[in-house]
This record gives C-alpha cells, structure tokens and sequence, in this order.
C-alpha cells in the first residue's frame, strides 16, 4: 500500500508552489530584476535570473497546514493562500536572518544579500514579508469566510512578531553570558515553534473546526516545533555525523549555546570552567561531552525532547484528524519526531 | 474663527497617539528591551528607555485618512486603527531606510541601526512591519465589517509592495545613469505618493463612500503626495535657504537625480557635460542653474507641479467631502501645496 503521506503531499506541494508562483508573479510583462530577486530566493531562477529547479526543502509547515485542513474536516484547497503566505513569510525570514548573521550561503547557493548588497535584500524581504499577506488575503477568494480570514491573518500577524522576538533573544545571547533554560526556551518558541504551530492551526480554522480542535491543532504544531528544535540540539552533540551531514560534537567546538549547553552551564561549575577557556580542541570536546553527561544535561535534554513529542502526539489524537489526511499527519509527525539527521 | 483643521487635528492627533500606544504596547509587565527599541524610534523614550517628548512629525497621512473618513459621511474614530497603521508603517519604512541610506540622525536623534546594530534594527522593522498590520486589525473591533477589513488590508498591503518597489528604484538609480524622467516619476509614486492615496483611500472606505467617491479620495490623495515631492525637487534647487534650513541648491551641490535635473540630463547636452566633471564649486552650481533655465527643466518641473496640485484639489472637490471635516481637508491640502519649506 503506499504511503498516504506521499500520494497527498504530491498532490499538495504541486498545488502549493502553483499557488506561490501566482502571488509572487510581477504584474509587468517584461523581465523584472525586483520580482528575479524574490525568484532567486525561491530557488526559480538563477542570478542571471533564468530558470533553474532548485530544491525548495522539505516544505513541512505549508504542508502540515493542508493536511490539518483536510484532516479537520474541510478542503485542504480552501487553505493553499495560508499555506503559500507561511511558506513565503518563512522564505522572507531567511532572507532577513542570512544578514543579521552574515551567512554567504543558503542550501549551496550564493545568499540575496551576498549577491545584490545589504541594502536591496532588507528591501526585497520587505517586499516578500507584504507579498506573504497578499497571499493570506487570498483566502477569500477561496471562500472562506471574511471574519476567518480576519482572525487568520490576525493570528498569522501576532506569530509574526513573536518571530521577531524570537529572532531578538537569539541575537541577544550571542551578545550575552548566563543565558536561562527558561529564557532558551522561549526563544525556539520564537524562532521555530510558533510558526509550526501557526501552519496547524490556520488549516484547522479555515476548516471550520470547533475551538477546541483548533486549539489541540494548534498545541499539536507548537510541541512539535519543540521536539524538532530540541532534537536538533541532540544531534548538534551526540549525532552521527554519518547521518546528519555535520562534523560530529560541531555545536561544541563553535561553543554554540544550545539546551544541554546552557543546563550543563546552570548546573555544573566544571562545566562553566570549561567554558571559560579559550583553548578549543579535542580533549575540551572530550570533557564537555563527559561533563554533559554527569550533570545530567543529556538526561535533561532526552527527556525534553520525548516529553513534547508525546505532547504533541497526544494533542494530535485530541484533534481527532480524520481521513487519509488524518493518517497522513500521524506519518508526518512521527517522520519528524523520529529524525536522527 | 478658529481653524477648523487646528481643533480636529489636535483632538484627532490626540486619539491616534493613544491608539499607537495601545497596539505596540508590551504585553508583560516589565520593562522590554525589544519593545524599547520601537518605543525609542517612535521618540518616546530615550536611548536608556526613559520617557521623553519628541516632536513626531507632521502625522500628515494619519490625519489625512481620519480627516478623510469623517468628510466622507464615516465616524472617524472608526478610522483610528487605519491610521494608526499607516502611521506605524511609515516609521518601520523609516527604521529600513536609515539602514539602507546608512542614515546616523533622524530629527536630530541617532538612527536605531546607530545605537543597536544593523542587525537588531532590521529585526525591530520587521517587528514593526508586523505591528502595523496588527494595528489595521482592530478596524474589526470597532465595528467595521470583515470584508471591509480584508478588502482594505489588500490594499494596504499591495501599497507595501508598491513601497519597496519605489525603494528598489530609487536605490537602483543611485547606481546607474540615465535614469529618464518616466522612470523617476514611478519611484516617486511608489516612494512617497501612494501611501498618502493609501491614507485618504481608507478614511473613505472606512466610512463607506461610493467606489466612485472612494476613486477620487484615492486620485486627491496620489497627487497630492505627486505634488508635494515635485514640489520639494524644486525647493532643493531654487528654495529659499532662510526658509528651507538647507543650503541653497543643496540638491545640485550633491549632483542629486531629481526632476529637474532628469528633465536637464535629457534635453541639454550642455548640462550633461557639466555633470560629467567632478568639481563642483560656486560656478557649478551657477553653470547648472543657468541651463536648468535655459533647457526648460525649471518651467517643466513647475508645471508638473501645477498639474498635481490642481489635479489632487479637483480630485477633492469631485469627492465632496462635507462638514467641518471637509473645510480642514481643503486647508490641509492648500497648506500642503502651497509649502515654500
């Protein structure tokens, strides 16, 4: 039998990138240089701005808000605009944080800033951060109510500003010692939850669904936002680098600040020495690792990441999603929950 | 008598700040540095976050769209989330811009890039940029219908794109030569005009005129803006210093593209000679002002000027704004035109 996941999200993704190209289309007839920098962003063209087939990544948010809308009862076509507005509000997220954190490269290729300045990539994000509305506003095109699409874009707005102070703390503990657990977790809460959570959550509105099913949708989303970032910290240090493409213990060597990191740092004065040092080398990897593991930072980190797994797991069997979307979303979850690269 | 324009503006200017205040208001309790940062660039605090009293500028397009909605039959309290965002828009696209220009000062203050970084102040943009659809938001809690809401947040957003695509034109001219006076009078409308359409545009569709009505609040408001920055174009060159505060021909002195010099470049090879030597001194800058004369680059600028000031105060009189209202939208507009600093 195959997979339901893969028959769906065939059909999906072919509807989403449709969907995305007819808002980012420039109205004019001739080739625009200002539309050809969003399309290089998108992976469409190059930087002489001919077509190209890029992979686009896994597109997982996008998708998670089609499935949710069919599995919670309504048309997942109904929820392409929210669906193409998330993927572009993330596409524009990246263009923005590629700056603020000088990365020359994205996915192999030459970043919007790297290649037409500073200057025209704020702008050009700017651009693509309107252009995700329009593709909201779209919604009612779709059908949708107007009051949904209200509130949609309302929800779609405050995640937007949690995304920014998300990106803040991020930026702010670069900059700063004696980062929290606590103050850790909001900020992937910022950074990569909420917008999880938001892709569930507006396919369950636009399907119609009762409160409480939007709002274990919505707790769905946000748990398995965590999990991921939180797994992903795992891997950073105990990952086969076999796996997942990386240098093996690279968050430690780039002295990154991540969940165990900062629990080992609360927890351990060894490990705070450690740290303190500037010497960065095979043996510091060594300790840290040995650190990590008898403070109990590793222990901490599993258990974090287990608990919002079967959280959101839990709120997916409360939402109760119906159908061959249904059964697909379990796929989805448990593919991303299980991940070890 | 009074001026009608001087008491609706003082009352109406009044709510907008307490709107504003309301929408970017931090949701916790304690002091917020990333709330901070907003409430700095807005001029209400300090850069150690303590309150202080900044003149916020001339909140021209905010009261134009409030103005607008009561000469158009509206309440213009119903307005106020409107305006407050197209107020909290146009100080994001000042947050950008700074950045972009690499602009130290704003009104004799230090720019947010200046103080927090680049990368923090593109970041509390994006925020702000967020905000301001939050602020539009709220028209649904003051009673406006949803579909009137979508409807406007469409065209507020299609105004966003139009802004970064007057921003990716006039940073692209700084680049290049050539630029023609067609090209020139598309990035002014995208820079400056349509967000004054825009303000005047809602205040009608807010208070529900006729699409008719509704076309030419949104006619007097583009040229308007048309207007006023021809009009500026001239003042940089023939202003009068003790009245503009800037050096006489300060535009000329900087080989700045404005109208009039686009309009001497095409037609005076002897201006384009000029401009190509890189001293410029007093004689220069009598040689161009001499051709500009000559070529009729001045009478075509002063004409253009003429014909977006009649065309907007036609445009207004065809709207039939009424009331008290109406009376301070005429002054408005005739203050605005007849501006000589």
């Amino acid at each position: 039998m195959p997979s339901k996941l893969k028959t769906l999200s065939q059909t999906m993704l072919a509807a989403l990138n449709e969907e995305m190209r007819s808002v980012l289309q420039s109205s004019g007839a001739q080739p625009d240089p200002f539309y050809g920098m969003i399309h290089y962003h998108m992976g469409w063209v190059d930087e002489q701005l001919q077509p190209v087939q890029v992979y686009p990544g896994k597109q997982i948010r996008p998708l998670l808000c089609l499935l949710t809308c069919q599995a919670a009862g309504g048309d997942w076509r109904q929820a392409l605009p929210a669906a193409a507005a998330i993927e572009i509000l993330h596409n524009f997220s990246l263009v923005h944080d590629d700056i603020e954190d000088a990365s020359p490269t994205r996915r192999g290729r030459q970043t919007v800033w790297q290649i037409w300045g500073i200057e025209q990539a704020i702008n050009i994000g700017d651009a693509m951060f309107a252009l995700a509305h329009l593709a909201m506003n779209r919604l009612i095109e779709r059908g949708v109510p107007a009051l949904v699409v209200v509130q949609a874009l309302r929800r779609f707005d405050e995640t937007c500003v949690h995304l920014t102070q998300g990106q803040y703390a991020d930026m702010d503990f670069e900059q700063r010692d004696g980062v929290s657990v606590a103050e850790y977790m909001a900020m992937i809460e910022g950074k990569t939850a909420v917008l999880v959570s938001l892709a569930a959550e507006l396919g369950a509105r636009i399907a119609g669904a009762e409160e409480t099913a939007v709002t274990h949708y919505a707790q769905f989303g946000l748990e398995l936002g965590l999990a991921f970032q939180v797994k992903d910290d795992i891997l950073g240090i105990w990952g086969d680098e076999t796996l997942t493409g990386k240098s093996a213990a690279t968050d430690i060597t780039t002295k990154k600040k991540t969940l165990p990191v900062l629990y080992g740092l609360e927890h351990s004065v060894d490990l705070r020495q450690l740290y303190a040092q500037d010497l960065v080398d095979e043996t510091f990897v060594t300790q840290v690792i040995e650190q990590l593991d008898a403070c109990g930072a590793r222990a901490f980190t599993e258990n974090k990441a287990s608990a919002y797994s079967e959280g959101s797991i839990d709120h997916l069997h409360a939402a109760q999603p119906g159908g061959d979307a249904g059964a697909a979303l379990h796929e989805l979850t448990n593919m991303l929950l299980q991940r070890n690269s």
